[in-house]
């Protein structure tokens, strides 16, 4: 049992959490919970932890070794209150694991059978909306989510607890050729920009073919240069004095609206 | 000028700012940012702080003057050092506010001269959310919010933040008897609960008359009892693995399908 919070892998873990650097340097992530755990693609569970009192419970220490043999990794009991200081969250489940990043090639991103259906996020900096963001789009069947460089780490810790999950399954691509990309994303589907002064009303245009949805900054809305490449700036209208939507509950009404369409399809 | 934290004003702020209770014992609370600031309602602003360093820009301090000349009161100034202590947030945008809390009657809620959209809250926990579900709400239309006593606080420091203002303009009621006060709703209205077992896809429902919205707790959903009282459980489908969404933009959702329909009226 690991007793000190000098230990190395403690340690290493705790920069993991911290700092985006060393998690791209190790090409990993920490998750934490049993369903972030219990929900890890084959092959890509690294390294496996539980706090000690973790297995006191017989039903908790039986998933436990289930997913351990599943994924051919021993884990490590660590004390609790070495736990705790491994723990993002302030009040841990106990169990922890080191994962291997995912890699997306921009065409992962249109090899789904489905009609594409594009997130295109430029410098969302909030973790719990670009969490939500991938939660609610693995929902309404987005196909993939592109981000610009200056958006927030998705391997940061409340990404992912945002993603409950989702972080696993919706193949996502960085860039920093963000325009570039635009362009090439304009060539590929119909590109529709959230945006305050859009022409058109989101739910007046059909989004049931190949589709991408630009959202911008919570604080600064689009760069002109990227709204300039949408077919579309589309709208949501707002009623009251509201000035803007939350980023990720506008993503979500257009995402969803899609869905909608394309199940009338 | 305000140079220690012993001071009682400041004193009394950050107690505000931490403890439901005292909010509640003054019927008031703290607002931050000249947003915030600026579109508290006439009549209810009850102090006004600034930052020393904030006077520094000659636009800022005309706007603050104008403020504090419209309520009738005299802004104190606060040593930067003092006003970071005050504030909630980490970066502090300086100016600051102690507000008198609205009440609303049940009544109240059904006063608006638009078709009733109610939303109702069983136990949201997460301050974001409950403030995203106020400024979705606002610009969606909503023409008031119901709370079990066991929401989060509404006057708590995050979930003002997230409502961007809203907090001040939609009407909104807390109850401890919730189940009676659903009842009355029900009969008023027509009572759909988001729900993950509902019979109905969402957008097959017809919002356009009186309309509620149930909502259940983020972790646990509806309770068994909530969920009885509607005369319709729907669900909002889900792709992929996705288990449920996050309360704010389920609510959001519902609210935008609610709107889209009324304008297609």
């Amino acid at each position: 049992m690991i007793t000190s919070s000098n230990n190395g892998n403690i340690k290493n873990i705790v920069a993991l959490q911290k700092k985006g650097k060393v998690r791209k340097e190790q090409d990993a992530f920490v998750v934490e919970g049993i369903k972030m755990v219990s929900e890890i693609p084959a092959g890509n569970l690294m390294q496996l932890y539980v706090a000690e009192s973790y297995l006191t419970r017989q039903e908790q220490k039986k998933e436990l070794e289930k997913i351990a043999d599943f994924h051919g990794v021993v884990y490590e009991v660590v004390a609790d209150r070495v736990f705790q200081e491994m723990a993002d969250t302030q009040t841990p489940q106990g169990i922890l694991a080191v994962v291997r990043q995912q890699h997306y090639r921009f065409e992962d991103l249109f090899s789904d059978k489905r009609a594409v259906h594009l997130m295109v996020l430029e410098g969302i900096q909030d973790p719990g909306n670009l969490g939500t963001i991938l939660r609610a789009g693995e929902g309404a069947g987005v196909t993939g989510v592109i981000l610009s460089k200056g958006t927030v780490d998705l391997y940061n810790p409340k990404v992912i607890r945002a993603t409950m999950g989702s972080i696993y399954r919706v193949p996502f691509f960085y860039t920093d050729r963000f325009l570039e990309v635009l362009g090439e994303v304009r060539e590929r589907t119909t590109l529709y920009a959230a945006h305050l002064l859009g022409e058109c009303c989101y739910d007046q245009a059909d989004y049931r073919g190949d589709t991408a949805f630009l959202i911008g900054n919570e604080a600064n809305g689009l760069s002109e240069e990227a709204a300039g490449y949408a077919k579309c700036l589309i709208r949501i209208p707002m009623m009251g004095k509201v000035e803007s939507l939350n980023a990720a509950v506008a993503a979500s009404v257009l995402m969803y609206e899609a869905a909608r369409q394309r199940r009338k399809k």
